[in-house]
Parts: C-alpha cells; structure tokens; sequence
C-alpha cells in the first residue's frame, strides 16, 4: 500500500499500546451513563446494551435498579414484554419467574410458588447512580471491589480558567442532550471525538461560519507538552489537549498547495480533554462558558452509543427557561445533530479498516495524531480491564 | 450468572437427552405437512423447505408429486420460475432438464435430446400423501424404508374421552388453519407450545378473558404420573400432560408475593400432547368438542414454519356452514392469530440464548419444565433419525 | 442425489480447469470498465469495486485518474464525502491528507503541512484509457509490467463475414449501453451470458417473437470444431461459439417428449464470443449489423457489475439521430432490460449451489456444456492471475 505502512509492518506500532487494541468490546469496571432519567419512567422496564452487557432498568418507587436482561429460566429478555407487578420484583413475562431488584435472587415464581429454585438461583445487579438527569450504571465484573466512585470516571473539573465551566456534579447546572447509535467501534467514535486533526470535516459547518469564529485549517503540535495525561487521584484519568499553552501548538492558518486559508475572524478558545471509559469534554463549547460532553459507549464490537450533552450554568427559572430556548433552537439542532452528524459520518466510514483489527497496525499516523497515541497509552496504562466478548449479544 | 447453573455446569443435564440437543436441524424419516392442499392449484409448482430439504411441489392431473427443488444440472431451483409443459414431467426452466414426476429420472433435455444423461441421471423423489387438505410429505433419507404410515406421525386417537375430538383421518372432520414462519428453531417452538408454565403469557388474552375462563397462574407437576409417554405400536410416538388425572397437577390459584389471582370463573377442561416429529394436540380447544392441532417444522436452524390447525366435526353442509363461520370470525382472528402471536413472539425471544447450543446447558428449569424434559426425552428415544445439516439452503 | 454426480465425484471434473475454480475473486491484470465517461463529471470523485480493488476516480481538466479509494491515514474511503481543491491533488476530506493524482505521492495534509510523512507515503495508482465513452481501468498487481494494449482485453475484431459488426475502437461508432448490480459471482454471470443451452429463458421475450425470429428450442454441438479457441498475438484471448460453421452444431426444432416445437419463421444469424476477462460480444444482436457487448465484471466474491452495451455504426449526425431513437426505444428498454432480465434472473438462481465452491464437482454438464468448459480452459489458460481475496471491501 503505502511505503510508510511496510515500514511500520515490522516492528508494529500497537505495541506501544496493546491493551487498547485488544478493548474490541470497551473497558470494564467502569461508570457508564445507560438512560436519560426521563427516560424511564416509573414502573417502567428499559433495555440497554452495554460492553456487551444486556442490562434491564426498572424504576420502582423513584428508585432505578439494574439487573442481567435475561431470565436464567429460558434465556428471553426481561425487557422484552416489561411485566411489572410489585415495587420489589422484577416479574420475567415468560413464566413469571421474579427476582428481588436490590438482590436479583429468585423470590418466586408466580404459577410454581413451591419450585426449589427459589431463593437459590440469583441473577446479576449492576450499582446504580442517578445524578444531572442521567442514570449511570457500573459494567463490568460482578465482584469488582470496591466500585469507585461516580466521579473518578466523570470529567476532570476544570480551576485552570478564570471563567470555568461547570462540572456535571455542580448543583445549578443546566444539562440536556441526546443519545443515538454509530455503526463504528466506540474507539473510533473516541479517537474522532478527540482528534486535533479533523477540523477540515467541520469546514462547512453552519455553527462556526455563522458565528464568523477564526477556524485554522489544523493545528500541529509543536512541543512535548502539548497534550498532558490526566491523572486525579481517585479522580478521572485521561488526556488533555493543551491548546491555552501558549506555543505549544502551532495553527495552521494557510496551506497554498491546496489553496487553503483560515477562514472567520473571531478568535475563539475552547480545549478538549477525554477520560477513561471514554469521555469528551470540550470546555467553552458550543459557546464561552458552556461545556459539550460526549460519551462513545460500546455497545457490541461495532456500535457504540453515542451521547452528546450540553452543560451550563443555571442558577434560577429565569436562566432555566433561557437555557432551555437556546437548547431547543441552537445547541440540538445545529450543534448536536447539524455539527456532529459529520462526525458520525467520519467514525463510521473508519469501521471496515479497523473491523478485524489490522488497521491498526496499517494506519500511517501523522503530527497531530501524537494526541491520539498519546490517549491509546492512557486507556492501556489507567484502565481497570479490558471487556471480554460476551456469550449473547443481540444488536443494538 | 446463576448460582444453579454454575453447579450445573459440572454435569451437563443436556447428557439425558444428547440426540435432542443435536436436532438443530429436526427429525428425519417423519410425514411432514408442506402445504395445505388449497395453495397447489393444478399444474402449480411450490417449493418448500422442511429440515433443510428444499422440496418442489408439483400437482398434475390432480395428483401431487414432491422431488429435489434444485436441478442437478446448474442448481437452480425448479420452482424459481415454474415451467410446466407436459403432465408427467418436471421441466427446469433454465435448460429445459425435463424429470419423470413419478421417479425422477431424466427423460429428455428440452434443447439437447441427445444428451447422454438422459435416463442416466436422478433427482430425488419424496413420498407424498394428501389428507384433510393437507399435503404431506415424508422427508429424510432417500433409502429409509419401510416408510412408515401417515398416521403414526399423526396425532393420539382419543379415546379415554366420553366426548372425544376428532382425528385428523376421521370421516366427517373439518379441517381449516394457516401456516407462518417463525424466527426460532423448531425445538423452541415445540416446547412453547407444550409448555405447562406459559400461561402467562395468554394471561390478557382476549379469547380466554371474553368467555370467563377459569384461569390459573400456573400449573405444578405433583405426582409422577402427571406426565405419561405415547408409545402405541406403529403409531404415534410422544408425552402427554395427564390434565384429567385427578391430583396429579396442582393448580396455582393465588401468589401473594406477585400480587396475583386467578382469573376467570368457568372451570374448563383441556388437555395437551405432543408427538414426533413435533406436533402439539390441544383437545377441546379453542372451544369443547374441537380440538387445535400446530406443527412446528423445521426449515432450517433458525426458522420453523408454525403451521395452526383447528379440527372439529362437520356431518353435513350445514354444519359446515356453521363452522366456516365459526373459523372466520372466532378461531382464525381471535385464536391462531390473537392468541397465539404471544407464543410466537416468545419463542422468538428464546432464540438467541438457544443458537449456540450453550442454553441447553445453561438454562434453569423448574417443576413444570418436567413436562419438557419428558419430551425432549420422548424425542431421543423415538425419533427415526437427526437430521443433518445440508449442504445449500436458503433462508425460508 | 444423482448418478452421475456420484460417479464424477471420483475423479473432481473442475480439475481440468483448477484455476477457474480459484477465480472466486476475479481475474487479475486486465482491463476493466469502471464507469461511462458521461457518469463522471469534471472535479468529480466517484467509487468503484473491481475484484476486490476500491478504486477512487477523479476528472481533472479532463482527464481521468484512478486511484487506491482508502486513505493510507485512517482507512476512510476518499469518495465517501469527495474533496476537490485543486487539479493536481486528491485531497481526502476527513483529514486534508492530499495525494498526486499523476503519481500517489503525498504532497501535503492541509492542516499539517510539516508532517514527516510527506513525500514519503504513497497510494498505488491504476492505469486509465478512456476511448469510446467507456473508462477502462487496468487492475490487478501494482507492479505488473508492462501493462498490456486495451485492445488485448476488447473483443474480437471480427473480419469473417461480409458485412462484419464494428469494434468498439472503431471511428465512426455508435456505443451505448448501462450497468448494473447482480447478485452472483461473476463467473455465473459470464457462464449465463455464453450458454448455448439457455435459449428457454428467452422463450417469451417480447424481443424475438416480435419480430417472428426463427429460435430452436436448443443447439447440440456435434462436431470438435463447433466451438474454437480465441488466440490473438497481443489481442484478445477466449473463445467462439461457431454457430457459422455448417454442421457444427445441430439445431433442435422439436422435442415431442416436451411438446415443444420451435417458433418464428425468419432465420436469424448471430454468433457469440467471450474473451478475458469475462467479456461477451454477440454479432448482428440486437438486429444484423450491430454487436451486443457484455461485460460481468467481478465486484466482490457474491457480486457482478453487469455491463450490456450495443456498438453500431454511425457516420453522421443523421445516422447518430437514428441509433439514439432505436437505442432508447428499443435497444435499451426491450433488449438490454426486458430480455436480459431473463438472464439476471437465472445468474443469480445459481449463486447458492455455486457459493461454497462444491457446486463445481456437483453439476451434471451436458452436450451444449462443453462451450462453457472450453470457456473455463481458456480462463485457466490465458488468464493474466488470479485476483487474491482483499482485506477490506465494502458490499457494492
């Protein structure tokens, strides 16, 4: 193909990281967002997927609980045809096979009440935390002891910024978004996420020419302390793009040999950062004092849900209901779904070349991709397992 | 995942009945129904695939034949564009291969009447039997002789009834239902269908809510007898669930721990059995006096044709009149479809856990599953052969 | 399943011709078409599959380029979003990575114009010749030298006959035609296209009967020469059915087995030949004086691109008035639709019992068939290589 690939063939660049390049399936042992609160309404039961992990959630008396989303019994879906008859089980549709929600042991089954099975067979929960409208759920492996705390795996808070955006845990926060699926492996929903490379396929964007915003056509990094690791004690862990360091990177505002030139003029500040499991956060975007968050969960090898969200301050009724019309006429119509359709567009159309897994080692990497490598050693040194493919999975 | 099934893992309960787990294809040697007399009009060609066998059905002079639906000559299917040309030849419609419908053999090339092949060459036939408007056809090994009588995989003759339904051979029977494709393996939908522990499912049926049915929540197996064998000498083979034995099922009328009672006032009696190669007899069902008959037939690993008969008697033309009406406004709407898409919707829930094989084992049955266990055991000790796998076929 | 396969089993008859057998992905080192001149406009990309070879297609100032459709960076196609930015660069839209259309060489990367990797990676190239509103694409091994004249992989230029149908290189010719996507591998398509055999398929084309042509219902060859080797110094290689010769082949007027006799009263002539890599032309079709022109060109393992062109003579804006009138009222609509549909069809009834590959040892050939095995032996033959499996395609 390319000289540099044969090159590279030899001595294989993935063994820089090969635990990330094993992680088909995501990172276990880790906080995921599974629903929107508003998406589950009380007594009701929701299917998500997960790391491979079927999961069901049921609301009972305000309280969400997540548990294995196959009955043991016979193997269907507890979400398949939700049957909810008290506050305390959750009632398998099939046979009526009913697991306590706290414990997930076999309580009883609703035509067997004398079955020996009962209060010996037992399925799965998964822990459960409810914060800023979303449900997070803990994946991974059932004794993973002790479960870290919500925060260790939600943005690093930002203090390195006179006017700082708001943290997911603040109270007064404002936070809405949307989630959908991406035919790509969650790495490369990631990667694209995060890369400092791919302005060029935000060049026609209605959000940034409408606002005139000074967009270079790259940037390259310059200096060894471009990007930074992201290691909090007990705190989030990940890679930071240092784009306020100044002359560290270097914007690229020309390019004659494909005709090219920096277009707006507004000069506009913003930086990302993504943390483990996987995890966006670009500060001051999609405008000064807001945040966008974004999560690529892996759902089977070749999906991943995607979940942009947008974060701001909101101290009254009076900021809610402004932020609410900017939400609904600008953040999710040109931001969320305008500006980031391209980049689902660009994740899926890596999948096939790194479907089996050879693209890793075939890719030629360039200058800013050092951003991306520098988040593959990140994943492989701060990860808490690498998910193994599950036994059932049925797509997304 | 479950505490039983770990335990159960050192002893695969699957070993009781090995021959079962490995039908994934279906039972060969055994009179299938492939069509309802009605679908083959004269000079029709039909293909229907029945345990991997693609099959061509062909009607001359009012009598039907069943052969290989796949020309030896360049594989295509006889039935992908029927050619009919004479009354006693099955001509391919690409190369005009022309095979006596009676023996198979190759009579004339349409375009090549010198080939040397011609009285050389074989396509397989299949023994055909047509009663009660049901075209049947004995699929397995070409050699397997002597076939045995349609009626040994018919349904049991009730006779312990002082009020009997009628059998399918009966003079005077009416005979009418509808045949689909359900998404599972054939042996899924067996066991739904004669699953003791499903009612659950019909729990909000309209048919068995509108006539006041006394319900239970389910039903216990509590003595050894309440299941028994069918073993008659050159006829039916298979379980019957022993309703009528008086104290040998328990009903389930009440479950305080899932809130749940009963429903229904009108005691009603029924009762199931099943024979090989997999057809479930419901006698008084849907209505005294009648009885519903389902075959669940193989097509291929992962789809069975789910064929739903209703059988009742009929002694003149207006009685015949009077259950045409009674199977189009009631039976067909109401039952075979209405009631019965909930069977269908939860096999197809099973399929996933089952494709592997890995649900055998794994699986956590309960006291009614007995009734399953006996037929997956009457299954390995009466069948007349596995089925094995086919080289081509395609999806149904 | 018949006699005479289990005979031939013994000795496998695809041995004669292994290297067919192998050709599952195509044959390689040869003339393709890719698209209609008019199909790509200038400062257009377009994407094409051939054996297995993504190939990304740009005009600039006219003329056109062929080149790998996967980025070396990220392994995105470059006609998945096409960037145009200058005449002399292929600039892929994810990450301005820009590459020589004359050579491959990267030249620059928009954003990162200091990058290392420039002018040191390349992409490969493929060869193009555009003549007669057709872009023709050399494929196959990059380094294969030297590339063979186009005409080598164009049809026969045919001198035996008083008044001989045109070469497509001819000046003063009419050429014009479609493609389209059929499901089956191309060797079925060629195999369906040549068939002495296949004449029923056409049995109730509109086409012919309109026009009262005399079809027998078949043809026997029954001399050696009935069908001769195609074996050009520098030209084409393959083979010609000799429908010319007097009493090569013995035309089949009736067959009493089948009740059938043959239609229309006006003798018709026309004679077919194939040549590498899978290009039919049948003389004076579809009326005297005009060639019709097929190409099945593999995509991937399960697809062909179906070409059908007609070639004709035309000296003058009068005469070029004229074939577009017949072309687009006649040629196209009843000829290259409405009778090849008929040969679609039966391609791709034979994909199943050909896809493992086992449907070559089982076929039962006959008479009319040894045009097709001389067919097969002039592929393994004069074949250029066998195109290899590839590690990325996308379906067509």
């Amino acid at each position: 193909m390319a000289l540099a690939q044969r090159t590279s063939a030899r001595v294989s660049p993935s063994r820089q990281y090969a635990p990330y390049i094993e992680a088909v399936w995501g990172l276990k042992n880790h906080w995921y967002p599974a629903l929107f609160s508003n998406e589950l309404g009380e007594n009701q039961v929701k299917g998500v997927l997960i790391a491979g992990h079927e999961i069901a959630l049921r609301r009972a008396k305000g309280k969400t609980y997540a548990m294995q989303n196959r009955c043991p019994h016979r193997g269907v879906k507890l979400s398949g045809k939700p049957m909810v008859l008290t506050d305390d089980l959750m009632t398998c549709w099939y046979h009526g096979f009913s697991f306590g929600l706290d414990d997930g042991v076999l309580k009883t089954i609703a035509g067997c009440p004398d079955d020996q099975n009962i209060g010996r067979v037992r399925i799965r929960t998964y822990p459960v935390q409810e914060v800023a409208g979303i449900i997070f759920v803990f994946v991974g492996d059932e004794n993973y002891k002790p479960v870290p705390p919500l925060s260790s795996d939600l943005p690093l808070r930002i203090t390195d910024d006179p006017n700082p955006v708001k943290h997911l845990l603040d109270p007064d926060v404002f936070v809405r978004g949307i989630h959908r699926t991406g035919k790509a492996n969650w790495r490369l929903a990631v990667e694209n996420g995060y890369d400092p490379g791919h302005l060029l396929i935000h060049w026609d964007s209605m959000m940034v020419n409408s606002q005139d915003r000074l967009i270079p056509i790259g940037v390259e990094p310059v200096r060894e302390d471009a990007v930074r690791f992201i290691d909090e004690p007990d705190g989030p862990k990940g890679i930071m793009c240092m784009y306020n360091r100044e002359g560290a990177w270097k914007p690229i505002l020309e390019n004659p040999l494909v005709k090219m030139k920096a277009k707006g003029k507004k000069p506009y500040y913003f930086r990302v950062s993504t943390v483990l499991p996987g995890l966006l956060q670009v500060e001051h975007w999609p405008i000064p004092g807001w945040s966008q968050l974004e999560w690529y969960i892996p759902t089977d090898d070749k999906h991943h849900e995607y979940w942009e969200v947008v974060v701001g301050p909101c101290r009254n009724e009076d900021e809610r209901s402004a932020a609410e019309s900017l939400y609904n006429g600008f953040f999710e119509p040109i931001g969320l779904r305008g500006f980031n359709d391209a980049d689902l567009f660009a994740r899926e159309s890596m999948q096939k070349f790194y479907e089996d897994n050879a693209g890793w080692d075939e890719e030629v990497l360039c200058m800013f991709d050092n951003a991306l490598v520098a988040w593959r050693k990140a994943v492989s040194r701060f990860n808490r397992g690498i998910q193994e493919a599950p036994r059932i999975c049925e797509e997304p």
